[in-house]
C-alpha cells in the first residue's frame, strides 16, 4: 500500500511543551488527562513516573502537581493555591490566551459565548474564567437561539474547532448583538493540520487519523477528512487497524490529531505500507 | 388597482428629527441636502427659506447653517467652529453613533473597516472620525481581499446596509483579523422598513418604491423587492408612474424611503388606486 503523510500532522507546540514539562517533572501527579492520547500518558507513567488523578481533592499535598495542557477551573487552581500544592502549569499558552480573553470581557460587562464542547476540559477553563456576568457555551447555531444576551457579546472558540463553522456562530450572533467581539482563539497549529488533512483527503482513497479517540482536534480532523473521503478513519494505534479497509485501495493518506507521538504514527505507518 | 401599504414606510426618526430642526431655523442654510429627497428640500425652501449649499468655503459666517441628517465630516465640524459660523446640527444620532465608535476604535489601535458606499456623505464623515490609524471603506467580501490590516479590526456599517450583507462581510472579515470588533449600527428604522417591504413584496404583483433617487436606503428597499417581485419600480413622485406598468397586475404593494415625505406617498398612493 502506498502511504503519504500530510504535510503538517501531530505534535503541537502546546503539547511538546507539556512533554517537556512533564518529563522534567518525575514522580509528578497530573490533574485530569495531561494531553488526550492515551498511550504518551502511558509512557510518561513507565518513563517519567507521572501519575494521573482525576480528583484534585484527593491530590496529596506534597505531590508536584502538573496543569494540563487544556488547562483547569479558575476555582481549581485557587484550591491548590489555598491548599499550598506546588505545580508546573502546562496549560497551552494558546488555552491562557482565551481564559484571559474570557475574564477580561466579563470583567468589562460582555455577555461571553464560547463556540465549544461544553464538557470538553478546555471548555470548562475558559468558562469557569467568565465569573462576573452571564456566560453560555454552545455547541452550534440552533443553541444561539434561547440565549438571552447583553447588547455587548463576546465571541470565543474552542481552539480546536473549524473556522468556518465558528464564522457561522459568528454571523448568527451578529444578528442578536449590538456590538459583537469575536476573538479568532482558534489554534494555528489546528489551522495547519486540518489545511494539510483537508488537502490530502481530495487525492488519498482512504485516509487514516491517528489520534486519541478522546481528543477534539483529532475528532476535527476526521470530519475533515471524511468531507472529501468517505473512507476515513479513526484509530489510537496500529493494532486498531483492519486490513479489509485496504481492499481496492492505492493511496493512503496519514494525519494524526495535535496530541499524538510521532512513535505511534511511525508505527501506523510502518504496518499500512506492510498490507 | 388594488393598493397596500407596506406595515412600516417612510419618514424615519432622525428624519422627522431634522426637518423640525430645519423649520424651526427659519432662513437656514443646509451644507449638502438635509435629506435626500428633492421634494422636501423644496418645500423647506418655499415654506422656511432653508437654503442649499454644496460648497462650505462658500456659506456666509452670518447665515445660520443646519447639518444634514447625514452628517458632514470631522474638519468640516471643526471648520464651521474655527470660523465662528453658528450651527443647528440635524445629524440623526444613529449616524452619530457610528462617528463616535469610529473615533474611539481607531483611538485604540483598531483597524477600521466601514462597509458601505465610500461616496456617501454619511460614510465620508464615519470615515473621518478614524483618523488615529488605518481606516478602509469597502462596498463587498471582495474589497476586503487587498487590504492591509493589524491584527485587532472594527467593522462599522452604514445605517442603511441589509444586515445579512452586513454579516458577510463581517465572517470574511473574520478569517483576516485576531480580534474582530463588529458593531451594529444598521439603524432599527431601516430594519423595519426593509421587513415591511419585503413581506409586501411576496403577495403583491407590482412594488413601487417611493423615495429619493440619491437615498441609500430607498434603493435598498428596491433591491428587496425584487428579490420577491420583479416588477419593483423607484419613482420620486407620482408624475413617474407609468400606467403600462400596472397592466394584468391586481395587487400594489407601496413602500417608501426614510426620507420620503408622507404626502408625497399619498400621492401616489391616490394615482395608482384610480388606475
Amino acid at each position: 500500500m502506498q502511504v503519504q503523510l500530510a504535510d503538517k500532522y501531530g505534535f503541537c507546540f502546546g503539547v511538546k511543551r507539556a512533554i517537556k514539562i512533564a518529563e522534567k517533572t518525575k514522580n509528578g501527579i497530573t490533574y485530569g488527562a495531561l494531553i488526550h492520547n492515551p498511550k504518551e500518558i502511558k509512557r510518561l507513567k513507565d518513563d517519567f513516573g507521572i501519575d494521573l488523578s482525576e480528583d484534585i481533592d484527593a491530590i496529596q499535598s506534597d505531590r508536584e502537581v502538573i496543569i494540563r495542557t487544556h488547562g483547569i477551573q479558575k476555582h481549581e487552581k485557587e484550591e491548590l493555591l489555598r491548599r499550598g500544592i506546588s505545580f508546573q502549569d502546562a496549560t497551552c499558552p494558546f488555552v491562557i490566551k482565551p481564559q484571559e480573553i474570557a475574564a477580561k470581557m466579563s470583567e468589562k460587562g460582555y455577555s461571553v459565548v464560547i463556540f465549544g464542547d461544553g464538557k470538553h476540559p478546555e471548555i470548562k477553563g475558559v468558562k469557569s474564567y467568565a465569573d462576573k456576568g452571564d456566560v453560555y457555551v454552545v455547541a452550534n447555531c440552533e443553541e444561539l437561539e434561547t440565549l438571552k444576551l447583553g447588547k455587548k457579546v463576546a465571541l470565543i472558540s474552542q481552539t480546536t474547532k473549524q473556522i468556518e463553522e465558528y464564522s457561522k456562530v459568528a454571523k448568527a450572533l451578529l444578528l442578536k448583538a449590538y456590538e459583537l467581539r469575536v476573538f479568532n482563539t482558534i489554534c494555528n497549529a489546528t489551522f495547519d493540520n486540518q489545511d494539510a488533512a483537508r488537502e490530502l483527503s481530495t487525492k488519498a482513497d482512504i485516509m487514516i487519523i491517528v489520534g486519541g479517540l478522546n481528543s477534539a482536534n483529532t475528532r476535527q480532523l476526521l470530519l475533515i477528512s471524511q468531507e472529501n473521503c468517505k473512507d476515513s478513519y479513526l484509530i489510537e494505534d496500529a493494532s486498531m487497524l483492519d486490513t479489509a479497509w485496504f481492499a481496492g485501495k492505492r493511496l493512503c493518506g496519514i494525519s494524526a490529531g495535535a496530541s499524538t507521538p510521532t512513535w505511534v504514527i511511525e508505527e501506523v505507518k510502518r504496518k499500512i505500507e506492510g498490507i
